[in-house]
C-alpha cells in the first residue's frame, strides 16, 4: 500500500476498521540506549541494592504501561485489548538494548504498542540516569516484526 | 553528581525538590525519523490537501500533549506546570528532524518533557506512514540544551 | 423506555449490559459554532499557511481522541472498542457545523462518544479562536443518528 | 487581538506564557439542556430515591473532574491549577441551566476549563437521560464573564 | 497455582492471556470505612439535601471510574470491558460498608477492578469526611467472591 | 470544624482554596497487607531474581503515580505540584507495611495523595501475591501524621 492511511481529503482521520476481521497479532519493536562507560558499569553489580533492578525494573513497568495507554498518546491509534506485553533488556558495549513484544487479539495491529512501549521503557532509563551523562542518546528505534493481518507478516531484514 | 538519583537503598524513588528554588527552566530535545525516499517526496507539495499539513500538524498536536502529559509516564518525573511548547519540524534528505521545546518556572528541569514530546511526536509521524514503509526508523533521540536550575546549563557538543 | 437507566434506589449506577449480545453499532452527532463574521472571513484562504488547516485539523484530533476517552469522562459510559471515528466540518455563513461519526462492535452503543467527540473538537475551535472573539457560541449539540442496537435505529426528524 | 494565538507558521502550537505574570484569575460559562417535558417532570420529587439527586450530582462530578483535566482534553490548553470549581444547575420550563464557575491562580485564563467543564456536565444530563428522549439538545455553552489577565475582564451583554 | 505470576526470571511482566478462552468473569470486592459515631450520626438524615446522598454518590462514582480506570493504575493489569459495576453501601455501628461488584466478558477476572473499585470509594468517602475526623479507617479490603476462568469460583469463608 | 467540607446546598462540591496561603505541606499514610506465611515466606530471599525485589518495586511505582495523579482519582482533591514521595515498605509477621510520605508546597494539604498512593502500592501487591492466596487482606489504611496548613499538625494516636 503506498499512500497515507490517516489522510481523508486533506483531513487526518481514524482508519476505518470495523469490517475487519479480529485475529491474534503480534509485534516486537527494539531501541538502542547508549548510556556511555560510567554507568555501564554500574551495571555490573546484579544484588537487589544495586541500581540494576530498580532501573530495569523501572523501566519495565513505565513500558508496559505506556503499551497500554498508546491509544490515548497516539491520535489515530485504536483502542486494543492488550493480552500480552513483555519486555527483554540485554546490556550492549556502552548500553542497553530494549524488546518490546505485545499481542492482541483485535481488528488491527500492535506495531504502535511495541513501538509506544520500547520509547517509553527507554525514556524512563534516560530518567534514572541523566543526571550522571546529560549526553545518553535513544537510538535506532524501530519495529523488528509483526505477525497477523492481512498485510501480512514483516520481518526487519537487519533483524 | 555520579550516582542514581533515583535510587535509595536499593528502591526506586522520587527525588526529593521540596527544598528547591523555584526558576526558569527550559530543555530542548532533538530526534530523527529516516521516512525513505518515497514518503518524503511525498511531502513535497505544500497543498492543504496534501499530506505534509496534517501529518505534521498532527505530530506536533501529540508532542504537545505529550510534554503535559510527561509525569504520568515516567514513573519518577515531577508534575510542572508547562508554560510553553514548541516544535520545530524540518525536511532531511530522506526524512525529517524534530525539535522540541519546553519551558516551565518550577523546582525542576524540563528535560524529560522536551524528550518525551520530541518521541511521541516522531512515534506519531510514524504511526501516519507506516503503512508505506515497515522500515521506519526513529534515531538519536537526545538532549539539545537545557538552562536552569542548579546543575547549570548544558549544550549538545555537535548541537 | 420512560424511566433513568442509571438510577437504581436513589443512587447512580452502571447499566449492565453483560447479557446482551455484541453488534455493530454507529452514532452521528452534531454541532454548531458560531464564530462571527471576522473569524469566518479568515477561513476563506485554503492555503497551508492559512489558519484554517490547523485549527479544523486540531479540532478533528481532539475530537479523535475525546472519542476514544469517553467513558474516562461520562461517569457511567462503558469502555467499548472504537473501530471507527470521523469528523465533517463544514462552513456555515457564520461560523461552521461539527459532524462526527463513529463505530463500534461492542454491547451498548456509541451515542455518548459521538456526542463527546463533537463537543470537544468545537471545544477546541473555540479555544483556537477565543482570543478574536469571546462571544463565541457553542450551539445545538445533538444526536443525528444511530443504528445497531435492540433499542433500535434512530434518526433526528430535522435532520 | 484580532490573529490567531494558536497559529505559527501554519503549524498550530502552544502560546508561551513563560513571561507573564501570575495572579487570580476566574472565568463562568453557561449551557442550557433541553430535557423535554417528560423528563423534566421527573425532576419535581426531590425525595433522595427521586432522579433528581443523582443525575445533577453525577453531573456536578463529572463536570468537577473535566475541569481538572481540561488540559488533557483541549491540546494547547495549558495546565493550571484550580483552586475552585463550583456549579449551578437550575430547572427551566423544557429543561435545566448549567453555570460553571472556575478559579485559579495562574499565568493564564480558565475560561477552557468552565467551558469543559460545563459542557461534561450537559454530555453526563444527557447520558443519564438519553433513554427517555433521544432528541435532548445541548444549546447555546458559552462563556458568561471572566475576570484577571491582561485582557481584563469579560462579561458577555445578555448575561 | 503456588507462584509469583508476574515475575519473569527476576523481572516484573505483565501474564500473557492471549491463548485463553473468553467467558464472563465477575468479581465483588468489600471495605469497611470506620467514621466515628459523630459522622454517622450525620447520615440519620436522608433527605436530599442532607450529606449523605452527596456523600455515597460521590464515592459510588469515584468507585465506578477508578474500575474502569484500574487498568491504568495496576502496572500489570489487563484492560477488560467493564460490562457492569455496582455499589452496595451500607451502614454499620460507627462507618459503612461498601460492596463493590464487577462483570465482564473477557480472557481474565476482575479482582482487582472491584479491589480498586471498592478501594476508591472508600478514599473518596475519607476525603468527604476527614475535615471532621482525620482518624477516619479505611479496612479490611478483601476479595468477598469471583466467578469464571479456569482457576474456578471463589467466596470468601467468612463471607 | 465538624461539617462537610465538601457539601453545598446538598451538591458535593470542590473547596473553594483560592484566599489560602501556599506554604509546605506534608502528610504520611500506612497501610497493612495480611499476605500469608506461604507468601512472606518467599521474602526471605533477597536475590535479584527473587519475586522481592520486583514486588515491592512495582508497588512503590505504582503508588508513586497513583500519588500524582490522585486528583484524577478523587473528584474534589485539588490538583498539586508533588515535590516528593516515598515509600517504606517493611515486613511483618504475617505480611508487610507500606508508609507513603508526600510533601508539596500548595494551598491545600496532601493527606488524599499519602492516602491514594498506600492504598495504590497496597492493590499492587495484591495484584501481584494474588494467585498464591486470595485471601489477602488490606487493611488498617489510615493517616499517620500531617504537617503545614491552618488545621495544624496532627499525629495518630497510636502510630
Amino acid at each position: 500500500m503506498s499512500t497515507f492511511t490517516h489522510i481523508r481529503d486533506g483531513q487526518p482521520s481514524m482508519v476505518d476498521v470495523s469490517a475487519k476481521p479480529s485475529n491474534k497479532r503480534t509485534a516486537v519493536a527494539e531501541v538502542h540506549v547508549d548510556l556511555g562507560a560510567d554507568i555501564v558499569s554500574k551495571f555490573e553489580n546484579n544484588d537487589i541494592k544495586g541500581p540494576k533492578g530498580p532501573v530495569i525494573q523501572t523501566a519495565v513497568i513505565a513500558g508496559t504501561m505506556a503499551v497500554k495507554n498508546t491509544a490515548a498518546l497516539i491520535p489515530f491509534c485504536h483502542t486494543l485489548p492488550i493480552e500480552h506485553c513483555g519486555f527483554e533488556i540485554t546490556p550492549r558495549d556502552q548500553g542497553i538494548t530494549i524488546r518490546c513484544e505485545v499481542a492482541t487479539s483485535g481488528k488491527t495491529g500492535v506495531e504502535m504498542e511495541a513501538m509506544t512501549g520500547a520509547a517509553a521503557a527507554a525514556l524512563t532509563v534516560y530518567d534514572m540516569c541523566k543526571a550522571m551523562n546529560k549526553g545518553i542518546v535513544i537510538r535506532d528505534l524501530r519495529l523488528i516484526s509483526k505477525t497477523g493481518g492481512k498485510s501480512g507478516d514483516y520481518r526487519a531484514e537487519s533483524a
